[in-house]
Protein backbone atom coordinates (compact mmCIF):
# COMPACT_ATOMS: atom_id res chain seq x y z
CA UNK A 1 0.00 0.00 0.00
CA UNK A 2 1.01 3.62 -0.93
CA UNK A 3 2.21 5.43 2.33
CA UNK A 4 1.26 8.76 0.89
CA UNK A 5 -2.47 7.21 0.53
CA UNK A 6 -5.50 9.79 2.17
CA UNK A 7 -6.83 8.49 5.65
CA UNK A 8 -9.92 7.98 3.31
CA UNK A 9 -8.34 5.60 0.75
CA UNK A 10 -6.31 4.00 3.31
CA UNK A 11 -9.47 2.58 5.49
CA UNK A 12 -11.50 1.87 2.31
CA UNK A 13 -8.39 -0.21 1.43
CA UNK A 14 -8.32 -1.58 4.99
CA UNK A 15 -12.23 -2.09 5.10
CA UNK A 16 -12.06 -4.54 2.03
CA UNK A 17 -9.43 -6.80 3.10
CA UNK A 18 -6.75 -5.31 1.23
CA UNK A 19 -4.67 -3.91 3.98
CA UNK A 20 -4.77 -6.09 6.87
CA UNK A 21 -1.69 -4.34 8.91
CA UNK A 22 0.20 -2.42 11.33
CA UNK A 23 -0.58 1.71 10.68
CA UNK A 24 2.32 2.92 11.81
CA UNK A 25 3.60 5.35 9.04
CA UNK A 26 0.36 5.71 7.42
CA UNK A 27 -1.71 8.60 6.86
CA UNK A 28 0.96 10.94 8.50
CA UNK A 29 -0.11 14.33 9.45
CA UNK A 30 -3.05 12.44 10.82
CA UNK A 31 -4.70 11.34 14.10
CA UNK A 32 -4.36 7.77 15.25
CA UNK A 33 -6.54 6.53 17.47
CA UNK A 34 -6.59 3.95 20.44
CA UNK A 35 -10.09 1.75 20.14
CA UNK A 36 -12.49 0.66 23.09
CA UNK A 37 -15.72 -0.58 22.50
CA UNK A 38 -17.80 -1.40 25.43
CA UNK A 39 -21.32 -2.23 26.44
CA UNK A 40 -23.52 0.83 27.56
CA UNK A 41 -23.86 -0.75 31.00
CA UNK A 42 -19.73 -0.31 31.57
CA UNK A 43 -19.33 2.54 28.95
CA UNK A 44 -19.95 5.29 31.74
CA UNK A 45 -17.80 3.85 34.29
CA UNK A 46 -15.03 3.77 31.58
CA UNK A 47 -15.98 7.80 30.59
CA UNK A 48 -15.09 8.77 33.77
CA UNK A 49 -12.17 7.08 33.94
CA UNK A 50 -10.56 8.70 31.21
CA UNK A 51 -12.26 11.95 32.57
CA UNK A 52 -10.29 11.55 36.04
CA UNK A 53 -7.46 10.38 33.88
CA UNK A 54 -6.46 12.88 30.90
CA UNK A 55 -2.96 12.03 30.42
CA UNK A 56 -3.31 8.30 29.59
CA UNK A 57 -6.54 8.70 28.24
CA UNK A 58 -7.23 11.08 26.65
CA UNK A 59 -10.62 11.15 24.52
CA UNK A 60 -10.53 11.69 20.91
CA UNK A 61 -14.07 10.97 20.26
CA UNK A 62 -16.61 8.79 21.23
CA UNK A 63 -19.76 7.23 19.54
CA UNK A 64 -22.98 9.77 19.22
CA UNK A 65 -25.01 6.81 21.40
CA UNK A 66 -25.20 3.22 22.16
CA UNK A 67 -25.05 1.12 18.76
CA UNK A 68 -23.85 3.50 16.67
CA UNK A 69 -20.91 2.52 14.30
CA UNK A 70 -20.60 5.41 12.26
CA UNK A 71 -17.95 8.40 13.35
CA UNK A 72 -18.77 11.23 11.19
CA UNK A 73 -17.08 13.71 13.83
CA UNK A 74 -13.59 11.92 13.03
CA UNK A 75 -13.56 11.69 9.40
CA UNK A 76 -15.87 10.58 6.19
CA UNK A 77 -17.77 7.55 6.36
CA UNK A 78 -16.02 5.93 9.22
CA UNK A 79 -17.59 2.43 10.01
CA UNK A 80 -15.89 1.43 13.25
CA UNK A 81 -16.84 -2.66 12.69
CA UNK A 82 -14.80 -2.66 9.67
CA UNK A 83 -12.51 0.44 9.50
CA UNK A 84 -9.38 -0.73 11.87
CA UNK A 85 -7.05 -3.25 10.26
CA UNK A 86 -7.40 -5.87 13.22
CA UNK A 87 -9.31 -6.07 16.48
CA UNK A 88 -9.40 -7.47 20.00
CA UNK A 89 -11.98 -9.33 21.24
CA UNK A 90 -12.00 -10.02 25.23
CA UNK A 91 -14.44 -11.97 27.26
CA UNK A 92 -14.60 -11.92 30.74
CA UNK A 93 -11.43 -9.66 30.79
CA UNK A 94 -9.46 -12.58 28.33
CA UNK A 95 -8.63 -11.83 25.20
CA UNK A 96 -10.52 -14.46 22.87
CA UNK A 97 -10.28 -13.59 19.57
CA UNK A 98 -8.23 -11.59 17.32
CA UNK A 99 -10.44 -10.56 13.95
CA UNK A 100 -10.56 -8.17 11.26
CA UNK A 101 -13.83 -7.49 10.65
CA UNK A 102 -16.61 -6.65 13.46
CA UNK A 103 -20.23 -6.78 11.97
CA UNK A 104 -20.57 -10.23 12.92
CA UNK A 105 -19.69 -9.38 16.77
CA UNK A 106 -21.66 -6.06 16.78
CA UNK A 107 -24.38 -5.36 19.39
CA UNK A 108 -26.83 -2.41 19.61
CA UNK A 109 -25.57 -1.32 23.29
CA UNK A 110 -22.07 -1.43 22.41
CA UNK A 111 -20.22 2.49 22.82
CA UNK A 112 -16.76 2.92 20.93
CA UNK A 113 -14.23 5.14 22.39
CA UNK A 114 -11.06 6.52 20.16
CA UNK A 115 -8.30 7.51 22.42
CA UNK A 116 -5.60 10.04 21.50
CA UNK A 117 -1.71 7.79 20.68
CA UNK A 118 1.93 9.27 20.86
CA UNK A 119 2.18 8.66 17.09
CA UNK A 120 0.71 12.34 16.83
CA UNK A 121 3.30 13.60 19.61
CA UNK A 122 6.41 11.81 18.16
CA UNK A 123 5.46 13.52 14.64
CA UNK A 124 5.78 16.49 16.10
CA UNK A 125 8.95 16.01 18.03
CA UNK A 126 10.32 14.75 14.89
CA UNK A 127 8.98 17.50 12.78
CA UNK A 128 11.14 20.19 15.39
CA UNK A 129 14.27 17.85 14.86
CA UNK A 130 14.56 15.47 18.22
CA UNK A 131 14.88 12.07 17.68
CA UNK A 132 12.27 9.64 18.99
CA UNK A 133 15.15 6.62 19.42
CA UNK A 134 12.40 3.86 19.05
CA UNK A 135 11.85 5.51 15.50
CA UNK A 136 15.35 5.52 14.69
CA UNK A 137 16.02 1.93 16.28
CA UNK A 138 12.82 0.76 14.08
CA UNK A 139 11.39 -0.74 17.45
CA UNK A 140 8.12 -0.57 19.16
CA UNK A 141 8.41 1.80 21.78
CA UNK A 142 9.23 0.70 25.19
CA UNK A 143 6.59 0.78 27.70
CA UNK A 144 6.71 0.10 31.84
CA UNK A 145 4.51 -0.32 34.41
CA UNK A 146 4.60 2.10 37.39
CA UNK A 147 3.46 2.71 40.68
CA UNK A 148 1.31 5.93 39.40
CA UNK A 149 -2.02 5.18 40.59
CA UNK A 150 -5.09 6.51 38.34
CA UNK A 151 -7.96 7.75 39.71
CA UNK A 152 -10.58 4.85 39.61
CA UNK A 153 -13.64 5.07 38.57
CA UNK A 154 -16.61 2.51 39.38
CA UNK A 155 -15.27 -0.63 38.09
CA UNK A 156 -12.25 0.89 36.79
CA UNK A 157 -8.85 1.22 38.11
CA UNK A 158 -5.41 0.58 38.09
CA UNK A 159 -1.95 2.20 38.12
CA UNK A 160 -0.54 4.17 34.91
CA UNK A 161 1.46 2.27 32.27
CA UNK A 162 3.95 4.60 30.78
CA UNK A 163 6.38 4.64 27.40
CA UNK A 164 9.82 5.83 27.19
CA UNK A 165 11.69 7.72 25.16
CA UNK A 166 15.98 8.50 25.91
CA UNK A 167 16.70 11.98 24.95
CA UNK A 168 19.46 14.67 26.49
CA UNK A 169 18.14 17.24 29.26
CA UNK A 170 17.70 20.20 26.67
CA UNK A 171 15.98 18.05 24.47
CA UNK A 172 13.44 16.73 27.24
CA UNK A 173 12.93 20.36 27.97
CA UNK A 174 11.72 20.88 23.87
CA UNK A 175 10.02 17.65 24.53
CA UNK A 176 7.99 19.38 27.72
CA UNK A 177 7.25 22.56 25.48
CA UNK A 178 6.00 20.50 22.21
CA UNK A 179 4.10 18.00 24.47
CA UNK A 180 2.27 20.04 26.57
CA UNK A 181 0.37 22.03 23.11
CA UNK A 182 -0.90 18.08 22.32
CA UNK A 183 -2.97 17.18 25.90
CA UNK A 184 -5.14 14.77 23.91
CA UNK A 185 -2.35 12.58 22.67
CA UNK A 186 -1.20 12.21 26.34
CA UNK A 187 0.29 15.62 26.87
CA UNK A 188 3.73 16.48 28.81
CA UNK A 189 5.84 13.76 30.22
CA UNK A 190 5.16 12.29 33.69
CA UNK A 191 8.61 11.92 34.80
CA UNK A 192 12.13 12.27 33.53
CA UNK A 193 15.08 10.83 35.22
CA UNK A 194 15.33 8.08 37.83
CA UNK A 195 12.98 5.48 36.98
CA UNK A 196 12.74 3.88 40.30
CA UNK A 197 10.72 7.26 41.48
CA UNK A 198 7.98 5.54 39.51
CA UNK A 199 8.42 2.37 40.49
CA UNK A 200 10.65 0.56 37.37
CA UNK A 201 13.24 -1.47 38.81
CA UNK A 202 14.91 -2.03 35.29
CA UNK A 203 14.72 0.14 32.52
CA UNK A 204 16.24 -2.42 30.01
CA UNK A 205 12.93 -4.73 30.84
CA UNK A 206 10.11 -3.13 29.73
CA UNK A 207 6.52 -4.69 30.47
CA UNK A 208 5.53 -3.86 26.58
CA UNK A 209 7.14 -2.98 23.53
CA UNK A 210 11.07 -3.52 23.00
CA UNK A 211 14.05 -2.02 25.07
CA UNK A 212 16.06 0.83 23.73
CA UNK A 213 19.69 2.58 23.74
CA UNK A 214 19.92 4.94 26.22
CA UNK A 215 23.12 6.70 25.53
CA UNK A 216 25.34 8.18 27.55
CA UNK A 217 24.67 11.74 29.05
CA UNK A 218 20.56 10.83 27.91
CA UNK A 219 18.25 11.06 30.57
CA UNK A 220 14.87 8.51 30.31
CA UNK A 221 11.84 10.74 29.71
CA UNK A 222 8.49 8.96 30.30
CA UNK A 223 4.83 9.92 29.18
CA UNK A 224 1.24 8.67 29.54
CA UNK A 225 1.07 5.58 27.58
CA UNK A 226 -2.81 4.49 25.76
CA UNK A 227 -1.97 0.77 27.38
CA UNK A 228 -2.79 2.14 30.57
CA UNK A 229 -6.65 1.71 29.81
CA UNK A 230 -6.50 -1.46 28.20
CA UNK A 231 -4.75 -2.91 31.56
CA UNK A 232 -7.66 -1.25 33.53
CA UNK A 233 -9.99 -2.96 31.41
CA UNK A 234 -8.35 -6.22 31.80
CA UNK A 235 -9.01 -5.68 35.50
CA UNK A 236 -12.38 -4.50 35.41
CA UNK A 237 -13.66 -7.99 33.33
CA UNK A 238 -16.02 -6.50 31.30
CA UNK A 239 -17.94 -9.46 29.90
CA UNK A 240 -17.64 -8.26 26.56
CA UNK A 241 -15.50 -5.77 24.98
CA UNK A 242 -13.75 -4.84 22.21
CA UNK A 243 -9.85 -2.86 21.15
CA UNK A 244 -7.61 -2.39 18.44
CA UNK A 245 -4.74 -4.72 18.34
CA UNK A 246 -2.01 -3.22 19.30
CA UNK A 247 -0.32 -1.22 16.51
CA UNK A 248 -3.34 -1.57 14.10
CA UNK A 249 -5.28 1.84 14.61
CA UNK A 250 -8.18 3.55 13.26
CA UNK A 251 -6.52 6.27 11.02
CA UNK A 252 -8.72 9.91 11.82
CA UNK A 253 -9.41 12.45 8.88
CA UNK A 254 -7.96 15.17 11.85
CA UNK A 255 -5.18 16.64 11.25
CA UNK A 256 -2.79 16.26 13.54
CA UNK A 257 -1.85 20.37 14.23
CA UNK A 258 -6.12 20.00 15.27
CA UNK A 259 -5.05 18.63 18.58
CA UNK A 260 -3.13 21.69 19.37
CA UNK A 261 -3.86 23.73 21.80
CA UNK A 262 -1.92 26.63 21.11
CA UNK B 1 8.55 50.39 54.09
CA UNK B 2 5.89 48.78 53.17
CA UNK B 3 5.99 45.92 51.05
CA UNK B 4 2.18 46.50 49.99
CA UNK B 5 3.26 49.87 48.38
CA UNK B 6 2.47 50.37 44.86
CA UNK B 7 5.98 50.39 42.45
CA UNK B 8 5.18 53.96 41.71
CA UNK B 9 5.23 55.28 45.35
CA UNK B 10 8.21 52.98 46.25
CA UNK B 11 10.32 54.39 43.71
CA UNK B 12 9.50 57.98 44.91
CA UNK B 13 10.87 56.69 48.71
CA UNK B 14 14.22 55.19 46.25
CA UNK B 15 14.34 58.57 44.47
CA UNK B 16 13.89 60.99 47.87
CA UNK B 17 16.60 58.35 49.20
CA UNK B 18 13.79 57.18 52.12
CA UNK B 19 14.88 53.56 50.56
CA UNK B 20 18.04 52.06 49.83
CA UNK B 21 17.69 48.36 50.10
CA UNK B 22 17.67 45.28 48.19
CA UNK B 23 14.03 44.76 46.05
CA UNK B 24 12.99 41.47 46.86
CA UNK B 25 9.66 40.92 47.98
CA UNK B 26 8.86 44.91 47.59
CA UNK B 27 6.19 45.74 44.21
CA UNK B 28 4.79 42.21 44.23
CA UNK B 29 3.30 41.21 40.55
CA UNK B 30 5.25 43.71 38.98
CA UNK B 31 8.35 43.25 36.80
CA UNK B 32 11.76 44.21 38.36
CA UNK B 33 14.34 44.99 35.77
CA UNK B 34 18.48 44.23 36.05
CA UNK B 35 20.25 47.51 34.42
CA UNK B 36 22.50 48.32 32.04
CA UNK B 37 23.71 51.62 30.84
CA UNK B 38 26.68 52.30 28.83
CA UNK B 39 27.84 55.17 26.06
CA UNK B 40 26.41 54.96 22.63
CA UNK B 41 29.23 53.82 20.91
CA UNK B 42 28.81 50.33 22.58
CA UNK B 43 25.00 50.11 23.04
CA UNK B 44 24.83 49.18 19.58
CA UNK B 45 27.26 46.02 20.42
CA UNK B 46 25.82 45.11 23.19
CA UNK B 47 21.68 45.26 22.05
CA UNK B 48 22.91 42.56 19.22
CA UNK B 49 24.37 40.79 21.97
CA UNK B 50 20.91 40.67 23.73
CA UNK B 51 19.20 39.95 20.49
CA UNK B 52 21.53 37.03 19.85
CA UNK B 53 21.40 35.56 23.37
CA UNK B 54 17.61 36.46 24.47
CA UNK B 55 17.65 33.75 26.82
CA UNK B 56 20.19 34.96 29.20
CA UNK B 57 19.75 38.43 28.16
CA UNK B 58 15.98 39.66 27.87
CA UNK B 59 15.31 43.12 27.06
CA UNK B 60 12.11 44.35 28.69
CA UNK B 61 12.84 47.97 27.79
CA UNK B 62 15.51 50.63 26.77
CA UNK B 63 15.90 54.18 26.48
CA UNK B 64 14.39 56.16 23.15
CA UNK B 65 17.33 57.64 22.74
CA UNK B 66 20.86 58.29 23.70
CA UNK B 67 21.13 60.62 26.97
CA UNK B 68 17.18 60.23 27.65
CA UNK B 69 16.98 59.24 31.50
CA UNK B 70 13.17 58.83 31.48
CA UNK B 71 11.54 55.56 30.79
CA UNK B 72 7.61 55.87 30.07
CA UNK B 73 7.23 52.60 28.73
CA UNK B 74 7.89 50.76 31.84
CA UNK B 75 5.69 53.01 34.43
CA UNK B 76 4.66 56.35 35.19
CA UNK B 77 7.82 58.83 36.07
CA UNK B 78 10.55 56.75 35.88
CA UNK B 79 13.84 58.11 36.01
CA UNK B 80 16.60 55.94 35.74
CA UNK B 81 19.16 58.13 37.00
CA UNK B 82 17.18 58.53 40.87
CA UNK B 83 14.93 55.36 41.08
CA UNK B 84 17.02 52.55 41.33
CA UNK B 85 18.35 52.13 45.04
CA UNK B 86 22.05 51.47 44.43
CA UNK B 87 24.02 51.52 40.96
CA UNK B 88 27.61 50.51 39.96
CA UNK B 89 30.13 52.31 37.94
CA UNK B 90 32.51 50.17 35.74
CA UNK B 91 35.66 52.60 34.58
CA UNK B 92 37.62 50.30 32.00
CA UNK B 93 35.49 47.21 33.26
CA UNK B 94 36.30 47.84 36.95
CA UNK B 95 34.08 48.68 39.45
CA UNK B 96 34.79 51.62 40.73
CA UNK B 97 32.10 53.10 43.00
CA UNK B 98 28.96 52.00 44.21
CA UNK B 99 26.30 55.19 44.82
CA UNK B 100 22.37 55.86 44.95
CA UNK B 101 21.85 58.65 42.59
CA UNK B 102 23.28 58.71 38.97
CA UNK B 103 22.49 62.73 38.31
CA UNK B 104 26.19 63.35 38.62
CA UNK B 105 27.76 60.97 36.13
CA UNK B 106 25.00 60.87 33.83
CA UNK B 107 26.33 61.99 30.38
CA UNK B 108 24.12 62.44 27.07
CA UNK B 109 25.44 59.66 24.80
CA UNK B 110 24.27 57.22 27.56
CA UNK B 111 21.81 54.20 27.11
CA UNK B 112 19.30 52.42 29.50
CA UNK B 113 18.97 48.84 28.95
CA UNK B 114 16.63 47.13 31.34
CA UNK B 115 16.85 43.12 31.34
CA UNK B 116 13.80 40.45 32.86
CA UNK B 117 14.96 38.82 36.07
CA UNK B 118 13.96 36.08 37.77
CA UNK B 119 11.91 37.62 40.50
CA UNK B 120 8.84 37.16 37.75
CA UNK B 121 8.81 33.35 36.80
CA UNK B 122 10.18 32.64 40.43
CA UNK B 123 6.13 34.65 41.58
CA UNK B 124 4.48 32.27 38.70
CA UNK B 125 6.08 28.89 40.03
CA UNK B 126 5.05 29.57 43.67
CA UNK B 127 1.53 30.69 42.67
CA UNK B 128 1.38 27.60 40.62
CA UNK B 129 2.31 25.99 44.49
CA UNK B 130 5.64 24.85 43.49
CA UNK B 131 8.36 25.59 45.79
CA UNK B 132 11.32 27.78 45.31
CA UNK B 133 14.67 26.32 47.49
CA UNK B 134 16.19 29.74 47.39
CA UNK B 135 13.04 31.84 48.92
CA UNK B 136 12.40 28.85 51.11
CA UNK B 137 16.02 29.06 52.20
CA UNK B 138 16.19 32.65 52.32
CA UNK B 139 19.06 32.78 50.49
CA UNK B 140 20.18 34.11 47.17
CA UNK B 141 19.90 31.76 44.00
CA UNK B 142 22.99 29.75 43.95
CA UNK B 143 24.63 30.80 40.29
CA UNK B 144 27.03 29.10 38.17
CA UNK B 145 29.29 29.77 35.05
CA UNK B 146 28.82 27.08 32.32
CA UNK B 147 30.66 25.84 29.29
CA UNK B 148 27.44 26.94 27.20
CA UNK B 149 28.91 29.37 24.91
CA UNK B 150 26.92 32.93 23.91
CA UNK B 151 27.08 34.29 20.42
CA UNK B 152 28.95 37.35 20.62
CA UNK B 153 28.45 40.74 19.39
CA UNK B 154 31.10 43.51 18.53
CA UNK B 155 32.95 43.61 21.77
CA UNK B 156 30.80 41.57 23.59
CA UNK B 157 30.99 37.62 24.45
CA UNK B 158 31.46 35.01 26.97
CA UNK B 159 29.68 31.95 28.50
CA UNK B 160 26.34 32.07 29.94
CA UNK B 161 25.62 32.38 33.92
CA UNK B 162 22.74 30.04 35.25
CA UNK B 163 21.01 30.39 38.14
CA UNK B 164 19.77 26.69 39.84
CA UNK B 165 16.40 25.67 41.64
CA UNK B 166 16.11 21.91 43.11
CA UNK B 167 12.89 20.51 42.08
CA UNK B 168 11.48 16.85 41.76
CA UNK B 169 10.96 15.93 38.34
CA UNK B 170 7.46 16.38 38.19
CA UNK B 171 7.64 19.64 39.03
CA UNK B 172 10.81 20.79 36.65
CA UNK B 173 8.26 19.37 33.92
CA UNK B 174 5.61 21.68 35.17
CA UNK B 175 8.31 24.99 35.83
CA UNK B 176 9.19 24.33 31.95
CA UNK B 177 5.57 24.47 31.22
CA UNK B 178 4.72 27.91 33.25
CA UNK B 179 8.41 29.26 32.13
CA UNK B 180 8.01 28.79 28.46
CA UNK B 181 5.26 31.52 29.12
CA UNK B 182 7.80 34.06 30.07
CA UNK B 183 10.34 34.15 27.38
CA UNK B 184 11.24 37.97 28.75
CA UNK B 185 12.32 36.52 31.80
CA UNK B 186 14.73 33.90 31.08
CA UNK B 187 12.27 31.23 29.39
CA UNK B 188 12.26 27.63 30.43
CA UNK B 189 15.21 26.13 31.49
CA UNK B 190 18.18 25.35 29.47
CA UNK B 191 19.68 22.77 31.26
CA UNK B 192 18.32 19.94 34.05
CA UNK B 193 20.00 16.82 35.65
CA UNK B 194 24.15 15.93 35.36
CA UNK B 195 25.63 19.54 36.43
CA UNK B 196 28.75 18.33 34.62
CA UNK B 197 27.37 18.39 31.51
CA UNK B 198 26.78 22.38 31.12
CA UNK B 199 30.64 22.18 32.74
CA UNK B 200 29.47 22.48 36.81
CA UNK B 201 32.20 21.21 38.85
CA UNK B 202 30.83 21.47 42.16
CA UNK B 203 27.04 21.76 42.55
CA UNK B 204 27.45 23.07 46.26
CA UNK B 205 30.01 25.63 45.52
CA UNK B 206 28.00 28.36 43.25
CA UNK B 207 30.15 30.95 41.61
CA UNK B 208 28.17 33.78 42.63
CA UNK B 209 24.83 33.38 45.51
CA UNK B 210 24.82 31.00 48.22
CA UNK B 211 24.31 27.20 47.95
CA UNK B 212 21.13 25.75 48.54
CA UNK B 213 20.26 22.13 49.69
CA UNK B 214 19.24 19.55 47.10
CA UNK B 215 16.91 17.01 48.46
CA UNK B 216 16.93 13.00 47.95
CA UNK B 217 15.12 12.74 44.51
CA UNK B 218 15.87 16.29 43.38
CA UNK B 219 17.18 17.21 40.36
CA UNK B 220 19.03 20.53 39.95
CA UNK B 221 17.25 22.62 36.90
CA UNK B 222 19.26 25.52 35.56
CA UNK B 223 17.92 28.27 34.05
CA UNK B 224 19.85 31.20 31.86
CA UNK B 225 20.95 34.09 34.19
CA UNK B 226 21.02 37.65 34.59
CA UNK B 227 24.45 37.64 35.29
CA UNK B 228 25.35 36.52 31.95
CA UNK B 229 25.59 39.98 30.55
CA UNK B 230 27.21 41.51 33.63
CA UNK B 231 30.06 39.04 32.71
CA UNK B 232 29.66 40.03 29.10
CA UNK B 233 30.46 43.90 30.17
CA UNK B 234 33.38 43.15 32.36
CA UNK B 235 34.95 41.39 29.98
CA UNK B 236 34.42 44.12 27.21
CA UNK B 237 35.78 46.73 29.46
CA UNK B 238 33.59 49.33 28.05
CA UNK B 239 35.29 52.94 29.50
CA UNK B 240 32.33 53.73 31.13
CA UNK B 241 29.36 51.59 32.36
CA UNK B 242 26.63 51.59 35.04
CA UNK B 243 24.66 48.93 36.28
CA UNK B 244 22.26 47.83 39.18
CA UNK B 245 23.86 46.76 42.45
CA UNK B 246 22.88 42.76 42.99
CA UNK B 247 19.24 42.44 44.47
CA UNK B 248 18.42 46.48 43.96
CA UNK B 249 16.52 46.10 41.15
CA UNK B 250 14.31 48.75 39.11
CA UNK B 251 10.93 48.02 39.42
CA UNK B 252 8.46 48.87 36.77
CA UNK B 253 4.51 49.24 36.82
CA UNK B 254 4.20 46.19 34.25
CA UNK B 255 2.72 43.63 35.65
CA UNK B 256 3.82 40.19 35.66
CA UNK B 257 1.21 38.26 33.48
CA UNK B 258 1.79 41.23 31.18
CA UNK B 259 5.26 39.46 29.94
CA UNK B 260 3.24 36.08 29.84
CA UNK B 261 2.95 35.23 25.97
CA UNK B 262 0.58 33.21 26.18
Amino acid sequence: MNKEMTPFNIRQQIRSGEFTGNTSGYGQGFVQGNLAIMPKEWANDFLQFCQKNPKPCPIVGMSSQPGEFMLPDLGQDIDIRSDVPKYRIYTNGVLTEEVSDLKPYWRDDLVTFVLGCSFSFEEALIADGLEVRNITEGVNVPMYRTNIECKSAGRFSGTTVVSMRPMKAADAIRAVQICTRFPSVHGAPLHLGDPSQIGIQDINKPDFGDAVTIKEGELPVFWACGVTPQVAIEQAKPEFCITHSPGHMLITDLPNSRLAVL
